[in-house]
């Protein structure tokens, strides 16, 4: 009986599945290979598959077998899991009124090509009665998933399941104390800038080669996974069978397609590691956008701008680049790659100012949330941080407050995934290390296998199984801990700037 | 009220028709870029959309909409065209009992290996049991469709909506009367063959240009398709917006990818012109096989084999390719394309002895069907019309009654469409000329706009609004006729081979 109410729902699901992974092949598509003229007749195609899951889903058939299943299964199986992951969808899914769905993406459509003109022309004002609106939004959304402590909790959920406001802020605290000294410290040295390797004349065939064998070597699965050019890079799968990546190149600039790629990478394997027993289950991608850039940054970080990789990987870039390359030290590449600088734009920050840039985001998201901030005053409160915290003051709010687009798409909350990526990826390297004390030997020597083997065992396997903290306390002994990065960042950079 | 069942009507069909076109673009992401490794799981998904659409579209809900909409319209409105188009289909997808279905597919899912192998060892006997299943199956769909006069018609009524086996009948008659003799003709002549300008050392990335020039200017429209790379080409397309094409490139072969290139784009070029009001309806693509094929053939053969087209583009070809083809004359290379030699491969055969490889195949089906051919006998009959029709005989199945997927995927009655379209692409042409009777001119100048104009007016335009019947007799005052095709070959061959 109880069988057959599991089979029920795990058919419904895997249908579900499919509906899902073929839109995200028509949004891969969409972005890498679709001839402009499509784009009307895609967009009717996603949103009518898009319709057909969610209608299939949150049908009260589904509640019932969730209901029925409830309580029936092991602790720690995977069946359990399978309903649990489900339920938290179907509640998500069901509990917002469908005229709130509605208002939501009327908004957000209308808000994302006024964000794009406000940011061209520096123009505030025409943001704002749209940031008005999604803040209304936000809290109505908020207080229709309902929380205990904050609204910002019921938000947070959809991306950090189970993580609250509260975690974020000690994390954020934590954080602040370590890296605002260490930023200012780093001003003081009044360093050069010292980035001139990365830029000249590089030919992308020759890029994407060299990524191409870096990556292959992490481990990434080119017999289910591809890599194409995309003016946005990312990573998408349809199931772990298929996982896809995109790079964009710059033939003037080595740090996009390289980082790029070494971080849609990490995305990648994480994907490609879920236990195949998982297919066609909720349980079969990442388990929340926090992990997920844990693994990316790990790549990208930890292993990618680390000089043991590259005391084996930078003869074979000279090699490429001969011209360009054969006069610059790996010393001098090694701190090209890792310039601290405070600069006004996020995506471009370095690792150690990058989470100031984020913290800033996550205040005053609660502030505005909270009702203490007007988004008429967005603007000036953004550059009183920002001069805070990096000590530099945007001079426009094309550099400030709209440079980002997640506000526009309704975005709240999501902002601190990356800092909370960058503070795991540390904690999740360390262990590793602590497990495999080689693994920096061996990266030396251009092998993967043992980083590779347990983050597989640690992480990528579980899938969806485990909820985030979860996850990190069975791989690492304990939840969140930003000890182990701050500690990173402090050793790295002290070294790099001579501040010990 | 009928506005309203209209409305809910055109949704219901709009929605399957999203499902369709993004299974189509997963079939197509499975041809070009999907990894290997995905292929389990994209076999699910795409039976997933497939099983979806099938429901929706079989579902009594649409039959009772086309019962409440039949002979609400105009007889040549679009909406009369649409509730035909529709009921056809639903008529042919509910007749077939579900075991039936599921027999069908089991059997061609077990045949193709097994048909792939037989050819590979060139033994009919690996092959023979599964095809008498084929058999007795298509004579099951046949009664389970229904027909007046003979089972061939229920299964051509697939492909070619309205046609009868009695019209292909007298088609084939004609033609025999007229090709055999021409073969025989050109066979006495004991010609040399002269293909040799077509083989060397040819930069794939030339042909593609060349490729790409020419149906660019032919009217191909860049911003609603494009071409990409297949081991077999192919058209595919969701939706007139976005039409795509696939080439095999030959380094040392231009043949392939040159008249690949053109025959594939006459595909696109038709479903491109569709009109854009009959988007997301059963409207919006090719009204049957033979017309699309008669829209290929006609770019590929009446324009890319014609002298007139060779006087403007070859000396573009050769400024490609000056080594190869510099001391080669437009005549050398005019023949070269136009040879006429009996071959045993139906897919390499050339204009002339193309339809005589068709003839055989569609007079073992219809006997099959009968059952007055055993399948065991099929080889032996098989060699003893090619004897008769093109003065050769197999020295094996491999090269004889194996050699084509068809029969193992269960298609009967598809062959015929192939001869259509090459009658069809004749008569069509022949009147576009006498609209226009600059059209050759035009060509030889690289101008299209008036022959891509009257197709695009007579034929695009229309979709599936008319039935092939009626289409041609609305573009040419004329059925179906072999006159204008007989004529062509008599001329072009006769001029080629000193017949007259």
């Amino acid at each position: 009986m109880i069988e057959d109410k599991l089979g029920e729902l795990r058919e419904r699901l895997a249908t579900i599945h499919d509906i899902n992974a073929a839109n995200a092949l028509l949004a891969w598509d969409q972005q890498t290979y679709m001839p402009e003229g499509a784009i009307a007749d895609r967009a009717e195609g996603m949103a009518t598959l898009s319709r057909i899951a969610h209608e299939m889903f949150t049908d009260a058939k589904t509640g019932n077998l969730l209901d029925n299943l409830k309580d029936h299964f092991d602790a720690d199986s995977d069946e359990r899991a399978i309903v649990r992951v489900a339920r938290r969808s179907y509640d998500r899914a069901t509990k917002l009124p469908a005229a709130l769905v509605q208002d939501l993406t009327r908004t957000t459509t209308l808000a994302e090509p006024a964000w794009a003109e406000a940011r061209a022309k520096s123009d505030w004002n025409l943001f704002a009665p749209h940031l008005e609106k999604i803040v209304e939004l936000q809290r109505r959304v908020a207080e229709a998933y309902g929380y205990t402590t904050h609204p910002y909790d019921a938000l947070l959920d959809e991306y950090e399941p189970g993580l609250t406001k509260r975690q974020i802020e000690i994390m954020f605290d934590e954080l602040k104390g370590g890296i605002v000294p260490l930023v200012k410290a780093i001003a003081e040295q009044n360093a050069e800038d010292q980035t001139a390797p990365l830029h000249g004349n590089f030919d992308e065939a020759k890029q994407e080669q060299f990524g191409r064998d870096v990556i292959t070597r992490f481990g990434y699965d080119w017999t289910r996974g591809r890599q194409d050019r995309t003016v946005h890079p990312f990573c998408i799968n349809f199931g772990s069978s298929d996982v896809r990546i995109t790079t964009r190149f710059d033939s003037t600039w080595l740090s996009p397609a390289l980082f790029g790629t070494l971080h849609e990478a990490g995305h990648g394997m994480y994907e490609q590691g879920v236990d195949p027993k998982y297919r066609r289950t909720p349980l079969s991608g990442g388990t929340s956008m926090g992990i997920h850039e844990s693994q990316s940054r790990l790549w990208e970080n930890m292993v990618g701008r680390s000089r043991v990789f590259w005391q084996r990987f930078y003869p074979d870039l000279q090699e490429l680049y001969p011209e360009q390359l054969t006069d610059v030290s790996l010393e001098d590449f090694y701190r090209a790659i890792n310039e601290v600088r405070p600069s006004m734009i996020r995506v471009e920050a370095d690792e150690v100012t990058y989470n100031l840039h984020v913290l800033l985001r996550f205040e005053l998201e609660t502030a505005l949330l909270e009702g203490s901030l007007k988004v008429a005053d967005v603007p000036a409160a953004w550059n009183a941080k920002m001069t805070e915290y990096l000590g530099i003051t945007p001079t426009n709010d094309a550099e400030g407050a709209l440079q980002d687009i997640h506000w526009a798409g309704g975005m709240f909350a999501y902002f601190p995934t990356y800092t909370i990526g960058n503070v795991l990826a540390v904690q999740l390297y360390e262990k590793a290390i602590e497990t495999h004390p080689t693994i920096p030997d061996e990266i030396a020597e251009g092998e993967f296998a043992n980083l590779y083997g347990w983050l597989r065992e640690n992480i990528y396997q579980y899938g969806s199984k485990y909820e985030p903290n979860q996850l990190i306390e069975r791989a690492t002994g304990r939840t969140l801990d930003t000890a182990p990065y701050l500690r990173y960042l402090h050793e790295k950079f002290g070294e790099l700037y001579n501040l010990n």
